[in-house]
């Protein structure tokens, strides 16, 4: 055990958790661009050193709240890969419809990207940014691997199935509408592409 | 004939290409950040009431430049849907390959989304760069998607193909790649997504 680990209350993960919090509270309020640091430090009620000790700009912060927003959809292979996959693409519809509503009035009719866009953005324009964005997805997106691959190990799939192009023609058709083309996105969307993505278009 | 037209020179086409290479060469020098729309009017010796009359803002300016790098890319059906796909997305790739390094050393070895995450972003902050962009996809999309109707007819692609999904499968993953998870794009990697994306995965 480390000194720092000795000295009391456990470490921050409590403030953590507060200070993810908040940021989601008021990320939801406001909108990327008048998401405020300090009042995220002030909401979760820590020092502001607090949280720039642990994420130093507004880009590690958003991260971490979509991470945090990633963690809440479970990834785990029931043996049926279609209800899987069709289930795990509706949790991430939802999450990407709710990001796109982001400081928006509710019935502005506005399809348009919101946070998504703008953590895209902050990863092509921050290395660092970009890089803690690249690791979340990474470690999510490994789940999904894992679980094709057990798909593919017990028959579900072919032999020559491709894992990593399969998840990214799921999940790249979801983000390619939200980011690039403002199309909507819903669960009949998501069967459509499911089928689409598994069965193929030739005979 | 309108009036404005009989007034001499032809209307503003020249300018207009003037315009956009200028802004194009700047936009490969500099990056987003540092593209100003008045040095694009010095550079392409046009009046800056002129451009901006055309293009009111650097986002709708950018996204013209987009739009003429994507109309270099030839469609056409020529009766082998999965050649014809290979050659498109070869194309995009080298696009997006190229986007994604504009403003930046070459040799940075960033693999970032540069351009298009910030035309994502203007797209989502701004709804009428957003309409612009999402015409723009709408009217390139349109010709990838007669293609593949073309190739649904003629019986290369079963009846109950969805030219749709199948296309957003497509250019999202290559996308989702450039915006997201930030991994390479390459020839290789075409090839691997045309056969996921026609064949399917399921027996």
């Amino acid at each position: 055990m480390e000194p720092a680990a000795r000295r009391g209350r456990p470490r921050d993960e409590q403030a953590d958790t507060r200070i993810i919090d908040a940021a989601l509270e008021l990320l939801l309020d406001r909108g990327y661009d008048q998401f405020a640091v300090d009042e995220v430090a002030a909401r979760a009620g820590v020092a502001k050193t607090t949280l720039y000790r642990r994420w130093p700009t507004k880009g590690h912060l958003i991260v971490a709240v979509v991470a945090r927003i990633q963690d809440s959809v479970p990834v785990e292979y029931s043996g049926d890969v279609r209800a899987d996959l069709t289930d795990y693409l509706n949790a991430i519809t939802d999450g990407l419809n709710r990001m796109r509503q982001v400081g928006r009035p509710v019935a502005s009719g506005d399809r348009s990207a919101g946070l998504v866009a703008e953590v895209a953005a902050a990863a092509a324009r921050h290395a660092d940014v970009g890089a803690a964005v690249q690791a979340m997805f990474d470690r999510r997106n490994a789940l999904v691997l894992t679980l094709l691959e057990q798909a593919r190990e017990r028959g579900e799939l072919r032999a020559d199935a491709d894992p990593e192009v399969l998840f990214d023609q799921l999940a790249g058709a979801l983000y390619y509408r939200l980011l690039v083309t403002g199309r909507p996105l819903d669960a009949a969307y998501v069967d459509r592409l499911v089928a689409g993505a598994l069965d193929g278009v030739t005979a």
